[in-house]
């Protein structure tokens, strides 16, 4: 796959089920060769345009980039935030681009990545714009999961938590569309799958189940993709407490399941998987964290032609 | 110029004609070699001290730094202000010094630079200080019009916008008047160049012509050095409205021109020089941010003495 | 000492006499090899998560890596407080131990090194646990104490200013004791050295006299750990005033000494070393600070098993 060498990475889309491939591919030739990284990008620059909060994410770049010899540099939070009042983000970015050879953009707005793409000359990558999209996260959640079940093909999966707002599970399940799953998708109604995303799925020959019931779905699953139910979507406070406690993973919960299953989370969690259960052999959300890192390496090799 | 080892850089007048040729000539070789710059500063360490943000110029010398192979330490803006509240600026630097093998300092104060250069014994590049200098900008801005014009000499060369407050047109018009320049100052009239800057090059036999006239200025010149109108710098709304509008670079004011000009402008810009033309063959702003991390190369290496 | 390999730095006593003269041995041997150091911890990144700040101990760590050849990533104070607010220390923790391999932790709550430490597979160092521990500023500390006296052996050491809340001059009498010190508290009453911590002291055959009288104990030592006294600590402002006005070292201090004595002091101070006397050669503060470079750097070569 030469084809990423100096390409943008803007949309989950851009990515057919061979180049998902080549690249998870990469990304475990680093994983095992450890040391044979340190000189791959020496003397090249990534910067960090994060205009709004995202640790992890920042931090699994910059870790990603240094790991493979290259430098960082990083827009500061406050300083992103003065720079958001008084230039434009074309501007921002066409001047990081005289002294970076590849920015990692997150924006609030949608369709920023590519805005800023369009009109600078070094490759962006998006990590996170908005409502949009957040594309190393989708690839590096197919990594962690041809990981932990050995294969991506005709998977049983249980997206569940917060369908409606979650970026996250939107990417997941177009890719893992790619490889022909079936979906349970587990949320309560107010916060269901958007409909023209089950409609996309569908229309494409995917079988996709839409409950409120957990652990059900979770019953007929190989694996359970768990996320954040946010506080601020709810008026009714308790309405808010009783789908919250509706979705909860703990050894009580590992339990009525009577079978083994792989457990992700993008993290930050809340309440929604136990720390009990971190010990469970299925608990994959922290090496998922890991995996990032491998899968931005090879991003990153990739991009500049060097994998 | 072994004469700039061990130095500190604080002040534009520091540097004769043949100083400011010979850092040129090393930021243009590290320009065209490229990776011949990895291994520089391997093991050096550089701080940046930000007592007030300036993204560009930080960023710039941190990538300028990692280029070379050095490490980067940074005191982050929230820390700086904490630190500004409870330690003398002198304590900080000589504790840094100790951390770091030069320091980048930006302050508000008018002779911190200074202040802090004669309490430690590394070398404190001064990136700034308040109503003071900002030396490399000064050598950027020639670095990038002799690239642009082929020359230095006798430069006809139009400052425009803000000229009374503007630190950076103050000092590139003393570095220009080493070579000879024809000097254009366009401002409205409450923010003229100081007449002691004005009067100072004429003593020096340079021809300076001081107009409100944008159009006419450029007309006689090769070269507008456009900077930003700051709104706070006015009482009456309405005035600055009809300044800001009376100094706008756009497609139908260079057409005007019936001739090629060179566009610069230190950015950040807010409408004095519209996106429209970002594509014009002439407009240099954003290279001329490109060669701020080559001159800052040169410098840093040249303050270690490896040119 | 092969013993730090993979280890946890947590606290002060976790160190016995021999351990402390094996890190101070291979401090030294950074300190005079210079760049023998360079490719130590190439490839390996070390993670910095400061809870609250400490911009020296910070900085401090991240030029000890990078002068090893090694990478850093931090999460910055905004972030951290951030993150403090929706995500357990011990998430964070196990997250960005799958991005680095090594933590540097700061966090105002006691305990809390110790809770990160047993969250996650890489090795932890205590940077200041609230009123707990700060085991590397000890450790630096007596580097700096054997380099400007010679040796550790029986030596009379005055502690000045706040002992009750000070938990640098908690650890340095510990770690003294070890050596057979004969310890001077000096503080006013409401800030003395709390009880456990002197009857330990004694019970292990340590001379410790407590005193309000700064000039005749430093008479007595050869050296004055001098401590700043914050204001917030008194109810009765007057109070503040008068204590404070009795801890000053200045050239008068020195002056009625009539001998020579060693100056140590963690910094930032405010008012309690004028720095008239940063040019006297006993000052040993800024030295201090340098040292800490390189305990740090041999702690983490130590840790990763490479010294």
């Amino acid at each position: 796959m030469a084809g990423l060498k100096g390409k943008d990475i803007l949309h989950g889309n851009q990515f057919s089920r061979k180049d998902i491939e080549g690249i998870m591919k990469v990304a475990s030739a680093f994983e095992k060769e450890g040391k044979g990284a340190l000189n791959v990008l020496k003397g090249k620059i990534l910067a960090t345009l994060f205009f709004e909060p995202s640790t992890r994410t920042r931090l699994s770049f910059e870790a990603a980039m240094q790991r493979l010899g290259g430098g960082v540099i990083s827009l500061g939070s406050l300083e992103s935030s003065s720079v958001a009042k008084g230039e434009s983000l074309t501007d921002t970015a066409q001047t990081v681009a005289q002294y970076a050879d590849v920015i990692v953009l997150r924006h609030p707005r949608q369709g920023s990545a590519k805005e800023a793409a369009d009109a600078v000359s070094v490759p962006v990558i998006n990590a996170g714009d908005g409502a949009g999209q957040h594309p190393t996260q989708a690839l590096l959640d197919m990594y962690t999961i041809r990981k932990e079940l050995g294969s991506l093909k005709n998977l049983k999966v249980c997206l569940a938590g917060d369908l409606k707002y979650g970026r996250t599970v939107h990417a997941l399940a177009e890719v893992l569309s790619l490889f022909g799953a079936r979906l349970y998708f587990v949320s309560p109604s107010m916060l269901r799958m958007p409909e023209e995303i089950t409609a996309g799925l569908r229309s494409r020959g995917i079988e996709v189940t839409e409950t409120e019931d957990l652990l059900q779905a979770a019953s007929l699953s190989d694996l359970i993709y768990m996320t954040r139910i946010q506080k601020e979507r709810f008026s009714d406070q308790g309405e808010y407490e009783r789908v919250k406690g509706s979705y909860v993973i703990n050894n009580r919960f590992l339990s009525q399941l009577k079978k083994e299953i792989t457990l992700m989370h993008p993290l930050p969690r809340v309440d929604e998987i136990h720390p009990e259960v971190d010990g469970y052999a299925g608990s994959a959300y922290f090496r998922q964290m890991r995996n990032g890192v491998f899968i931005r390496m090879a991003l990153l090799a990739m991009i500049f032609g060097k994998r």
